[in-house]
């Protein structure tokens, strides 16, 4: 096995790649409230930003699609990134950094990824370079720095050409041209629209793309056509070809922002430029973005108030293990990936229901408040049948688009889920009483709007006592098992379930004994249903079609065992030891893979008309056999809640990007996130299993998070109290976490001792009986010894 | 002035152009009943098909919005196109033909494009190699052709490399991969959907990408990443770095259909391949491909049958001119490009009204039943109000799209226009008693259809009398003008009265007295209100807004006037002689440019909120301040109306590309259509004015050949005769014309004589009275002698 590709730095919170080659798709992302800037180690990038709805100020060369997020994000040539070219006036020597688009192999590199910066470092014959970027603190603006030092031992006389493509705008009013008022490039357009109503909803987008310098250039161009000439990205006419670049503009052309700044450097020397690249209204924007960001002071300021924010989501919990790669993942970038879910909603204007209470249920361990809001908000839109709907507006004029616009049956099963957290890690039982006026202007406390959602899953069942898919359910392509309004989710079941389960004990909690047996009824119902109906022999059948087919089942060629079901009837209680004891079998013999645990196996490969578009997605690619990690933190969670120990840390362990080098480079995945999925199809398409989707948008961070605050540490609140239960893997000697908790703070020490025969709990040197602290005092530091069985 | 960069060839039916660098963007399209392909020069290919919405099968390296097609289409190094790669194994030699992706400078080059086909020959080195296309007849492919030949005096070691990126089809079960047992790369995909109801209409989609090889490869590669590697689309690693391709596959990556042959050529040897580039359905389809397209004895029936299919559209006009090249182009390409619009419907389900019925106004030239099944189509959507929709529904299931979901007024004017062109070619007044059953069920002639619609345009009338502009009339983007139901359109009040006098002068050749004196009155009574409200002195204003604000008057500084009133002013008689020489005088001033005759002038700078979208449109682009071609049609037409034959030319020859080297070069246009803008904006903007839009999708065609065979030859149909008039330029001493009119074929002679003083026409050797041929005889041969004054 040969070395890591990547290593953390600074106590992990900075990740460096060295090379640009080994995992040429390895990505990170910067976000503040207003935008996400997603950046990939040689330097193609792709930003967003909310006016209302996501919107672009760098494109593809051609009029893309409006879509949601997609995985793999394939890079290319003239794909949106940012760049310095660096040309030789005395030699041949021609490079960029990062790396494209000249793709001149270095003579080193480093892309390192902190948690609110980047920068690449890239040497080329003794030339250095180094970009650096990070956003502004609560403006739409990149603010980048670009420093050229000579590392050789002669005066070097260079060229430095920034390059920012800003691509096809638009087909109504695209131009560029350098403003040496503004002392930017400007690139203008207008947002096409044809129906007049568009106008007066878009005339105030931020429709100009600015690259505005800190030092006036001695040559620009702003024609993309003209930049390249035939030379073509990897060697500019306008490079290589002339000694100045031309000053020409773009007239309803492709734009660019390039530009050009000679420069002389003796050995030794070093010389830095500022740059914001932003997108603006006007020549007013422009200007204010000069003035506000643009000098080494105004760096810093964000720099540190990037600091600050991200301080707000540095979490409940520090830990120390065997492992500091583990550590470091999880005391900085498990917790920022949370954060940044819960703070910016994914920027989107609707997020799935399911994403935005699972999102927010990762917040309950960072910034409660914003859980508890979002949890009022989210029942705020619960429609009057108690349905919850298939996504959560956020904004005034916003609407449901693509995926929200298709009939899903699951979003109540979170309410519950999700309140479960936030009521453990707060104690906030007061919110059950809050009041919730809905759009219908009825009031409803949180407790009767909860009810309401319970009974609402409780009707949605057919004479078997299973649950009504309609057009999906958790699993989004999964779209045609019910879309007739027969077919049932077994997962579904189980999961409303579970749900039931954990509200019939909130209910019992809060003196509510009727619900509670009303809720544990249910719960019961559905468990009985399932083992009557989906138990399969050997593990529990993923549904039944509106046709009467039982899938998921040994009987299928493909798609013959779904993880979730699985998982869910270890939470739900449905599998009893023994059923757990054979699905678990299963799961380890069918859907652990060498790069995770699958969500099904086998993938399909064909369509089958009675599943959907699940079965037309590429086998390995998201939700058709891949490494499925929400699903697998799913499982993870099941695995803690049943007790399995062992199997949870190996599930846990490839769930994570290891610096073991074969697979991290298989993955192409960097340790600043977990992604949505890793491939699957691990028999059928070995060269492709396993890597990363690249994207960091996925409930897996804040089930991730949860299990590692409420299980692998077992710091988990518990009514008035904290319940101190470890689940340590076998192999761990030892751990210490310190953790957050309602205003205290604990310190916790854990060990295997080798006269332990079960666990034992110290607080303040105090045996602990049963493990829980009845009750926390704010403000208290608490000192915490468990000792486990070696 | 340099040398032509281009030139015609057989008789005008070829046009070769020798450089790939001297109008990089120049184009041609092929296309048949089912799809469209269009060719850049350099390589860069769009093509399009039926199914029945447009579709790709070669596709961005994006995701790509669909939208209708759009000018002046940016190419950039992944842009989808047709090339191969040839490498020399003895030396360093690495060239692409057509051009891109290497961009090496050829040693001699021709890009020659045909009517029916299109062939590239590239020489570097010693090898040349050709590449030629034409499509199948009635099939979605296309067929083509790679020759290689050593031209040098040593045997080459060669491999090859056809280059056919396919780009990104979907997120959804995108795979690319060679198949052995079809002799082809096959991509895979399916279209991208999320509601059920896209499953059922996309199923049977044609989500495949193949390209199918006569001869088997040696190696190939699937993977599009893997071919470029870090090397990029100019020296790619799978070319320069290895010695034969890989032969791997796309797997939920960008595909591309990649091949190898290696060879070795004696001196003057030559070795030939085919291959057939299409989209498929299944395995199946992609075997039908093979076994229907690929022989030599496929292409040459293609090329046959494309022969015989463009022959259908050949027109009725043949001439001969003093200048050679607009004969070319008069005799070939012009009818070629009416017969596109008019057989192919724009490739779209749903064309604008005002389009769909120019386009058939083409027809009636070329193949008038065409013509008359669409008028008859047309009507059958006419709404109970009189009033014609926005779009004509072509298919089953189409809908109404982009701007034709916007409400514009000036659909019915189109009518009688048309209409008399039809007319007059064919002589089929029967059409008038046609009945036309509408979608509500009601039956009406088509002469009662037409009666309503100018019914219709005269209720939509302001106090004033002037028409009402909704969102828009002719001018799309004159979206703000009348928005809120105010605001009026002098072009369509000018446009109303000429429709209207057009109708009533055939309701009374009809006998309808009482209807012709209704309409009459009807189009006086516009006339005297654009005379009393938008006479502004010099010529005719635009229009006036919601808020009384009269436009394209000489009080504003931008969009000051407008060619469009002043061309109508002309038809509709609103001009009388004095306001006449105003008005021609004030275009000549202010709207003649140096690259033709502008639509407006000055151009817009900024936003207009009374005006529109067209003020959005950049200056020098489509309507705002260009050479709108459709525009500058109108008027021709109108000055041949009032018998200015001179300027008339001037304008004609404007419009259309001629070898003038520099006026080609800066349009970047080739003489094989007439795009539907040239930019503007030439003051303000030299550099890129005169650009060509290379759309070619235009209601000019179908006006220019109007104009051509009824004025310019002057052999236009006269209820049951032939009006003999021709309106040549007085530069021109002599010109002749073939003639098919109504079965028959006049040949006809026109000289300029010293002693004429008026024109005299003689047919079969006997004077003619009044120009006039009182009746035609199908099948017969007719001699004309046309005298003009010298």
């Amino acid at each position: 096995m040969s070395a890591a590709p990547c290593r953390f730095e600074a106590d992990g919170q900075r990740v460096v790649l060295d090379s640009p080659t080994a995992m040429p798709q390895a990505s990170t992302f910067l976000w503040n409230r207003r935008m996400l800037l997603q950046l990939n180690c040689r330097g193609y990038a792709t930003a967003q930003f909310m006016q209302p709805e996501p919107a672009k100020y760098a494109h593809a060369p051609t009029l893309e699609a409006r879509t949601f997020m997609q995985p793999e994000q394939p890079y290319y040539a003239h794909h949106p990134g940012r760049f310095c070219y660096v040309k030789d006036e005395d030699g041949p020597l021609l490079f960029s950094a990062p790396h494209a688009p000249v793709n001149r192999a270095p003579d080193s590199f480093a892309f390192s990824v902190g948690t609110g910066d980047v920068a690449w470092t890239v040497a080329c014959d003794g030339i250095e370079v180094e970009l650096a970027v990070l956003l502004a603190a609560d403006d739409v603006a990149e603010l980048w720095t670009l420093r050229v030092r000579n590392r050789s031992r002669r005066t070097r006389r260079l060229s430095l050409y920034p390059y920012f493509p800003v691509g096809y705008m638009s087909w109504m009013n695209q131009s560029g041209a350098w403003r040496a008022d503004l002392g930017a490039i400007v690139c203008q357009s207008v947002t096409p629209y044809q129906k007049v109503a568009d106008y007066f909803r878009q005339r105030d987008f931020l429709d100009r793309t600015v690259l505005v310098a800190e030092r006036m250039p001695d040559a620009w161009e702003a024609n993309q056509a003209a930049f390249e000439g035939e030379g073509g990205l990897h060697a500019p006419d306008a490079i290589t070809g002339q000694e100045r670049l031309s000053c020409g503009d773009a007239l309803y052309e492709t734009p660019v922002a390039a530009l050009q700044y000679r420069v002389a450097l003796e050995p030794g020397e070093e010389q830095e430029y500022r740059f914001v690249f932003a997108p603006a209204r006007d020549d007013a924007q422009v200007a204010a973005l000069r003035a506000r960001h643009l000098s080494a002071r105004d760096f810093a300021e964000a720099a540190a108030a990037t600091a600050s924010y991200l301080d707000e989501g540095r979490g409940c919990l520090r830990i120390r293990t065997p492992d500091p790669w583990f550590d470091g993942f999880a005391n900085h970038w498990l917790p920022r990936q949370v954060y940044y879910h819960g703070d910016s909603n994914r920027l989107t204007t609707d997020p799935q229901t399911r994403n935005y209470l699972q999102d927010h249920m990762g917040m309950a361990y960072l910034r409660p408040a914003t859980a508890r809001a979002a949890i009022l908000h989210a029942l705020s839109q619960q429609e009057a049948s108690g349905a919850m709907p298939d996504g959560i507006l956020l904004v005034e004029g916003a609407e449901l688009k693509y995926i929200n616009q298709v009939p899903h049956t699951d979003h109540c099963v979170w309410l519950p889920v999700c309140l479960q957290a936030y009521l453990d890690e707060t104690g906030d039982d007061a919110l059950l009483d809050e009041p919730v006026v809905d759009r219908d202007g009825r009031g409803a406390s949180v407790a009767e709007r909860i009810d309401q959602a319970m009974q609402w899953l409780l009707r949605q069942r057919d004479e078997r006592g299973l649950s009504f898919i309609a057009q999906g359910d958790w699993c989004d392509p999964m779209n045609m098992v019910g879309w007739q309004g027969r077919g049932v989710s077994g997962w579904l079941s189980l999961a409303s379930a579970h749900a039931l389960g954990l509200w019939a004990d909130i209910c019992a909690r809060r003196g509510r004994a009727a619900e509670a047996a009303e809720f544990r009824q249910g719960a019961q119902a559905f468990n009985d249903a399932m083992n009557a109906h989906l138990w399969d022999g050997d593990w529990y059948g993923r549904g039944i079609t509106d046709d009467g087919v039982a899938f998921g089942v040994a009987a299928d060629a493909e798609g013959r065992i779904y993880l979730n079901p699985q998982s869910w009837a270890m939470l739900s209680g449905a599998a009893d030891p023994q059923r757990r004891g054979r699905l678990l079998a299963a799961v380890d013999a069918q859907l652990v893979s060498p790069h995770g645990v699958a969500m099904l196996d086998p993938p399909y490969t064909g369509m089958r008309d009675d599943v959907g578009r699940l079965t037309q997605k590429f086998p390995g690619s998201a939700e058709n056999g891949a490494v499925y990690n929400h699903a697998a933190a799913f499982y993870l969670h099941s695995l803690y809640h049943v007790g399995e120990a062992d199997r949870a840390w190996q599930v846990l362990r490839a769930m994570l990007t290891w610096p073991d080098a074969a697979e991290c480079v298989q993955r192409g995945q960097l340790p600043v996130f977990v992604p949505n999925y890793y491939r699957g199809a691990w028999r059928l398409h070995p060269r492709t299993a396993g890597r990363s989707s690249q994207l960091f948008n996925t409930g897996t961070a804040a089930w991730l998070y949860r299990c590692l605050v409420e299980r692998l540490f077992g710091l988990r609140g518990d009514g008035a109290g904290l319940r101190i239960e470890p689940q340590l893997p076998s192999h761990w000697t030892r751990a210490s976490a310190w953790r957050r908790f309602r205003g205290a703070e604990f310190e916790v020490e854990i060990e295997r001792v080798a006269d332990a025969t079960e666990a034992r709990v110290w607080v303040g040197g105090a045996l602990l009986a049963g493990g829980r602290l009845p009750s926390v005092e704010a403000g208290r530091r608490y000192r915490v010894r468990v000792e486990l069985p070696a």
